[in-house]
């Protein structure tokens, strides 16, 4: 039984996902970096079917899903043409790329909010996706806690694209159960009232912000060391890379986005709230998708002697992620089947930084994968 | 209600394991590097009693612990004055310590095989010990496999003191129940026939090799690419330190007991074989205690691109097993009270590099650490 | 011959110098980090002397130097008693400290502009130093370029706490001879109307921005890799530490003064502006002087293949900086000697980041190293 | 005025060497990794003109060039059509290859000594050489120290490959002027006996050992902490990689070749010998051409304080020699144009590891750099 996914974002992440998916599926690479393709899951990844992106850029809207990736992978990797049967439709922007060097029209520039939420209505009518995945660029936001709210914003524009995307999907629920995963750090699966709509809707929001790139290994590290009841002096961790998510954080307001999600891990974990400096710290064109991290861990073991952990990283950013939303679609879609709604911890726990609902704790990686592995054994999804 | 422990080989990390108990004990530092210090245990950290060590180093024989502690460790830390109350007993030897600059003469070799038995007979009689800890030099060994190749191996003087001792204390099991915990490589809670020993008499043997260094992160680490299905195309694990245990792994047959056990989790973890290199690398005098460890691991991710992780460590070797050899006391007292016997895998699982009985896997180590936990709390050890 | 010496500021790099410098008189450390400490130099070490330190902070104004150095070093080094015998006395301030956690008060606040200047110089009249090193807090400066501008400038208070005591220190060479060190960023001797006025009155300005902690390791690094021709893709270098000057350095325009001088380096050693991004990172308390240093410069090689370096540093900054100051004092009084006057590149281009006079280049360290050592060798300032 | 380069050694470096040459010649990459690129010299790279390489592998012999890049490199890079007019003669063996996993065969193999000599030395005739470059495996060697002891060890066989190579060579000098640049630890450049006979006979013998990978900046790491007179307290490092060289070096003797040059460094540079492990490490085989190197240097800095530094490399071993072997073919071309003969120190001081003649000092590879381009243009090969 296919599953209809659709993607929010037409940048390098979406790509890795069409492209990567479309490899697998045709067996001309080994499904590296899914993390549960070693299971038998009741969704094969073969049963994933792309449907539609959505972007605002207007060298990419209009396109084939071929055409963008030619551009933005066509260097390094071999671009499936299956990819010529997916469309790239305009989609919203509410300012999302605002301070960013593209030339960006969304829909409700178009056709005005109403007219362009319409339209947005209609396009994902046509393509009918089971799953939609939100891997747009960091913006800036706040919760907005309930319908009223969520409907005031839309269509006075103060809102962000992602919450205008959740938005307009939740009304589409009427018509057919949807699962949306946010992959950026906007608080959807954060956002108590958002949570609420897609609960009485029977749509399922997971989120937020895909779990990838040093702040998960710097989660199990720090889990190892809470283990050993090590107690940490200190921990620095930088981040520099060379794409738009990079270019994005160098607009001080959406750093701060990222920088939140990832110091909550240190309380979390540790169980103290142990002094750190873990930000995305730059952007260095060269590095490409390929960032660099670096990270230095002090700590106070036994016997009051102290000891020290450096770790240095070089990987690709959007391809673990793409990885990741295979199966986070695959578990969707499972769990829609099983009319489970709302927003489900575990699998937030394992997928996303700051796992919804709000209030929720980050465990380490590890714990959070055989915690959701036994979730998804218990329900069959995993046999 | 006082545990007694007793501790085989009066090194460094023994050094630690007296200095830094006694250190907690009396509110001088914080007990950071024992893993459940934070949990409510059966058996507090005060209730151990240190009641003797053993060793065979002429220098170190019939000294106080307080004489020998402040000859390894005065320069570097207080030593507590309390430890002037115990007292390092001359052991068993078997040529342990062939090879090594060590002018060293054990009981048997001085009252021959029997009279020296007889003797560490009577002073394990005297100090009725409920924990012994083995943290004797590196020895290369084999298992034995049974009661009557024990017998027959300690009288021939085929044996090694490691064996030997646990040999010795199963005898001791019929006056009084005793737990032996053995942190060095040497196979005996690898060893089916000293399991069933102990088993038959009611004993509890633990081990072996204890868990500390680069291994049990290079095992989290593992762990955590395995969990995103990332193919590890290679790993490589340096080790360089300076003290007894790096000089004795400068003698081949010592290193190549250590390259089994830190290779095994490789396949056990990843589930394949991936290529690595995992072995203690050289002996570096300057730096002492505190090891340089560099670690180099390279994974294929999604979409068929390549990462790369690179740790740097610099750690004290032995208070992180001293460390350990704190909760693996407080546990092993609390299994031989509910009357439990043998090996208990989920203790080696987390204490132990290679853990018993023979044929267990490895686990990660966050996922032995909470597995362990699930079972002291099932078992009324941690409340 | 004894050598007078003064240091503006009385943070942890002039405590250093001076604890550091007593210890090495007293024989009771080796003169590690002095540059050429293993050369026969006409200033030997022991004629160094010091007379007194400037500073504006409350708790230190007034203070004996051993009081001072007790409270910020005293946990970790023994601090000599001869350190008694030097004063602080208040020094200039101009809103030097403006925005840092500190209560100041300059000689200018409590006496009025030429009050204050008058009393400064009857206080350096008092001391005759032969050598002033400039050591206080990086400021954010531009040159000023005349007399008169300098005249203008600090009668105005438009000033900077630097320029001001290189400008009264000037004045004071109609009297004596004099050199100023400055190892900080400011430009003193990368201003051309400075230079010209020290020139013309005999005096010797050194500078600007002490050549420590990861620059000029990042600078030799490039040099090796230029000798190769091989081409720099990317360089990224992160600091982070905690002390006054990381905690200064959070204050953005502070920040880009270091910027600069550490940028300035790749062009000069490469010949191309190579992508790079160099920055102090961040403050982050526990790690204090001992900063951590992260670099990945990644550069193609023969046959259009590419490599990647990645180094770490945990560095103590404060020292690394007293120990040069022990040297260019040194080879400051021998210049003073020779009436060597204005600015000198050779001993700029090793000691200092940015050396000046303006316009001049960063040369790799190694290479600035062995000029110097040439140049003092022809002076015979070293036989 | 073509410069005729005959390659004793058909592996990865010889491949890259022709490889990298050809395409730099049609203008497909740019020089980088050939260290004077930048400088006008008076051979330029255009001249450079492959005449044939040597070697036993029986995979190789026969082929041309163009087939045995296009076996080692022709996944990696395009392989130029040129190289089809190159070929793989045989060479001699003496035992080169013995316990590693190649089918061997030698001229001495197939023809006798005597015979095979004979056939060599009409090869050489027939292409003519100007310049020779050592690059097979790494033997285990001893100096052999005259003509007669030379004469003697051919005849007998107990010789090693590039001894025979150079006794040969050396011979042919009676007919044309040759330089032989040797590559391999082999001490032929530091072998006095073998530099007199050069000297006689109007030759040149540059040599020993490659400076590439990571000795090369550990020479200059260690200058710069000797340029502050840092003490260095240790120094690991260690090298693991999965070419053939690494291969080689798993076996015990001609890892020992390795170590004597790698450590030399220490001694010459910082002028005591600070206590290291400097080994070639290990062999893992994925890893292949392109090594990972880890160091670790701990010293003393100014006030009796510590540092530590981690240098952590991803290098590609053989273009790194290749490009360097570029030069030093231009180089000693000039040099023989110059009537220049025996061993020039200044040449092979930035080079070799292991300069020659006997006796001489590694100097940093800075330093080193720097008197090798003053005496180039002295001589006005650089202008």
């Amino acid at each position: 039984m296919p599953v209809r996914v659709a993607v929010l974002g037409a940048g390098l992440v979406g790509m890795h996902f069409a492209v990567g998916l479309e490899r697998v599926k045709s067996g001309e690479i080994e499904p590296y970096g899914v993390p549960f393709a070693e299971y038998k899951m009741e969704v094969p990844i073969d049963d994933l079917e792309i449907v539609g992106f959505f972007d605002v850029d207007e060298k990419k809207v209009g396109k084939t899903v071929y055409d963008v990736a030619t551009k933005s992978l066509g260097q390094l990797l071999p671009i499936p043409r299956s990819l010529n049967d997916v469309q790239v439709f305009r989609g919203l922007h509410f300012k999302s790329l605002a301070g960013l060097p593209f030339k960006a029209k969304g829909l409700e520039e178009e056709y005005g909010i109403e007219g362009g939420v319409q339209k947005l209505f209609e396009v994902i009518d046509e393509i009918k996706p089971d799953v939609v995945l939100n891997v747009i660029t960091t913006e800036n936001v706040s919760p907005l806690g309930s319908s009223e709210a969520y409907e005031k914003a839309l269509f006075s524009g103060n809102i962000t694209a992602s919450q205008a995307y959740a938005y307009v999907l939740s009304k589409y629920l009427e018509k057919k159960k949807i699962a949306m995963a946010n992959f950026i750090p906007s608080p959807l699966a954060n956002d108590e009232g958002l949570i609420k709509i897609y609960e009485e809707k029977e749509g399922l929001i997971l989120g937020d912000d895909g779990a990838t790139g040093a702040t998960p290994l710097t989660a199990d590290i720090l889990e190892h060391l809470a283990n050993r009841n090590r107690k940490v002096i200190s921990i620095a961790q930088f981040n520099i890379g060379g794409n738009t998510d990079f270019l994005a954080l160098t607009v001080p307001e959406r750093n701060l986005m990222k920088e939140i999600t990832k110091s909550s891990i240190v309380k979390d974990i540790l169980g103290y709230d142990a002094p750190h400096y873990i930000k995305p710290t730059g952007f260095l064109e060269p590095l490409g998708d390929k960032k660099f991290v670096a990270m230095h861990v002090w700590w106070k073991t036994f016997n009051g002697l102290e000891d020290e952990l450096v770790v240095n990283i070089r990987i690709n950013d959007s391809p673990a992620l793409a990885g990741l939303m295979v199966d986070a679609t695959r578990i969707s879609a499972s769990l829609l089947r099983r009319d489970i709604k709302g927003t489900v911890y575990e699998v937030n726990a394992f997928f996303m930084k700051r796992p919804g609902p709000p209030g929720s704790k980050n465990a380490s990686r590890i714990v959070a994968y055989h915690n959701l592995l036994e979730k998804l054994r218990e329900l069959g999804i995993v046999s």
